[in-house]
């Protein structure tokens, strides 16, 4: 193999996770090592930054930026959930691609590391299959990134035990909370957390039951359809015995239509899937009308995703490793490939880095394993708690000024722009 | 004065906080340092537990338990909303009272420490009075708590710090987060927090700014009149500037008719206030209708009074000292009062505590100044700040168990009871 010389570009891509910059930062300490690569940018705002050359040199920024980028949430090069719409509108992906090449070649990138989750993988695929038609010297390689956990190939993905710890020890807190309030009459409180196609999070929240009776009582995935009748007795039979009952809800929670219970059909996302806003409302609702309970909701929302605040260290130390992982395969001449995160065992935990090929990636969905939960289907069991365990231990020592985090900010330094702007 | 033999109950009321727990740890150990006071019972689910004699022994809970309580969230020793009802019922009332002295005589009750809100105060005053019209030796004193910091005579409130450290931290998490996915077409984030009558949680996220285009970048108080005209055009403006615009809303926003933009008028709670759930949909609703910016919410609701894992260490000393405090004063022959926080500087933050009449605290909110807000009435000032910052200052060294929190549970020995049950 010969040392290909040029220029990397990271970037990220779709909704950020806690620790989505922590494999930044290892993709920019490991690109550092290597003699091959000369500069290191990074790519603003995704795909979209790339088509207009919004490039930032990311030798400018200071290392102490860098460490802090660990536990920075947000996407630190920014993000964006733009798609290069390869099967909606080929023309125009057509004109990306080519717009594309010609920003790698006027910046004489030759590797190209893109962080994000399914849409993303696909993109870089795409990527990678072109550079092998044009003989365009270029390695691409995709660093995993959701707190969905859904992409394949991967034993899990960097930022989903962050979100699980601080939504297990949210849902731990809450029911502690209403546990502590509950009255002779009962009373209910339902807990939204993400997860549009996969429960994994939903069922990540029973990483919080160290007894029978701890919360949550109920976890409801969008694998397992949504059956009004089983569930209200579950709640029932719960308050009966516990004065109140605390249920989690994947914000993408099916009924057996396949119909999402908290769709609003009205508003669509940038994909065009139907933006999701009201599971809790809805389930508070249903039990309300139905079982006269009090019932109250929280809405996790954003705050779960970015809650580097609780980050788990496994989480961080692993988002590290992928993008330290993807250089690593890069300048060893390996393209087309995504990092993966191989389990070697559960206790003691044991893991290493591996590489899975993009093509068999793409837009694939990782789901739980329907003997992963319990017979009726409304908490996991052992297995699931085997498996996401792990992922959740170890605490960051969180640097605070005047009690609130310390985060990273990259400067931003812009590399001069070579091209004429892009035709939109 | 002459030592007043007897045992001590403790209760707590209200919806919890994060540091309520402190208090009834400093209660506890406080009260085991005076001959004077034999046994140290806990009421369990406040005034509820009391009049149906479920009453605990706390000298039979493991010191180790007590000093965990410090960072538990919730009641330990469950609380209630259940309010004598003086004014509505009045005979109802005095049957209650009735039965609270039979409990306390039963039990030789001489010190009654009350840890509650503002309906907390009132019980604890009309307890107070109800003694001394009895010629009962009783020594009452209340412990300010309350996440809404609207009790009077007290600088402010225990629980408090801890709330706004914890949606300060949020806000900053999810403004980082939204700020770095922001796109030409521009977007909101709308964060509902708690906060009934008045606006301390929500001003207190501003905490978050540490420049002038941080987030939160408007925060909704119910003190000032919620008009439409003039918060979308400061909307607009934002994310004209910024391309994004984070929102925090206090769950009591009112517009200028007086009328909650965010009640549900069909539901009331105990105290028949209409329960209060969706001033953030509402105003993303307005947002996207008017504005046409993509809005997503996120309701903390009980998480925040909750989160003992981001707790404040300022705020866990104080409510702890007020705890003692309250045994303090009571030993020394006080009753009738609550104790208060007094604050003696900002900056270095010095403090200590007092003591207020309960008849001047019971059923009185304490709103944010006027001019302690921007003229706009859109964010906090200086003033605010200079208040509000030494309250968030120091982290907990959370103690974790398999990555999550390790919180204090009572084993609840009960004391056996000696009156026949009460007639509901």
């Amino acid at each position: 193999m010969t040392d290909l010389q040029g220029n990397l570009l990271v970037a990220q891509s779709g909704g950020p996770t806690a620790v989505i910059n922590a494999s930044v930062a290892g993709v920019i300490q490991e690109a550092g090592r290597h003699e091959c690569i000369g500069e290191i940018y990074g790519g603003l705002n995704g795909i979209l930054g790339i088509l207009n050359e919004d490039i930032i040199d990311l030798n400018e920024e200071k290392s102490g930026t860098i460490q802090r980028l660990r536990h920075t949430p947000g996407a630190a090069l920014g993000t964006v959930r733009y798609k290069v719409d390869f099967k909606g509108r080929p023309e125009k992906a057509a004109q990306d691609i080519q717009r594309l090449f010609e920003v790698f070649a006027a910046h004489d990138i030759r590797y190209f590391i893109y962080a994000g989750g399914n849409d993303s993988q696909d993109t870089a695929h795409k990527i990678h299959e072109e550079a092998v038609r044009r003989g365009y010297p270029l390695r691409v390689i995709g660093v995993p990134k959701t707190i969905d956990n859904d992409l394949p190939l991967t034993d899990h993905c960097p930022g989903y035990g962050s979100v699980i710890k601080y939504n297990a020890a949210t849902v731990m807190e809450i029911g502690t909370d209403v546990g502590s309030m509950a009255t002779e009459e009962g009373s209910c409180c339902v807990v939204e957390v993400m997860g549009r196609g996969a429960g994994w999070i939903a069922a990540g929240t029973a990483l919080a039951r160290r007894k029978t009776d701890d919360p949550p009582h109920i976890t409801l995935v969008p694998e397992i359809p949504f059956v009004e009748g089983p569930f209200l007795e579950k709640v029932r039979e719960v308050v009966g015995r516990l004065r109140c009952c605390c249920v989690v809800v994947g914000e993408g929670l099916k009924d057996s239509s396949g119909e999402e219970i908290g769709a609003d059909k009205t508003r669509l996302d940038a994909f065009g899937h139907p933006v999701l806003s009201g599971a809790a409302d809805r389930l508070a609702d249903l039990i309300q009308a139905r079982l006269g309970l009090k019932t109250r909701t929280v809405k996790l929302g954003y705050a779960q995703r970015a809650a580097a605040h609780f980050a788990s260290a496994t989480d961080i130390e692993e988002a590290f490793a992928t993008g330290v992982a993807a250089v690593k395969a890069a300048v060893e001449g390996q393209s087309g490939f995504m990092v993966t995160l191989v389990r070697q065992s559960d206790e003691p935990y044991r893991w290493t880095t591996g590489l899975a090929p993009l093509g068999e990636i793409a837009n694939q969905e990782h789901f739980i394993p329907r003997d992963w939960m319990s017979e009726d289907g409304f908490l996991p069991n052992e297995r699931f708690r085997a498996y996401a365990k792990p992922l959740i231990q170890g605490e960051l020592r969180l640097p605070t000024e005047d009690g609130l985090p310390l985060m990273g900010a990259l400067s931003k330094v812009r590399v001069e722009k070579k091209l004429p702007p892009r035709v939109a």
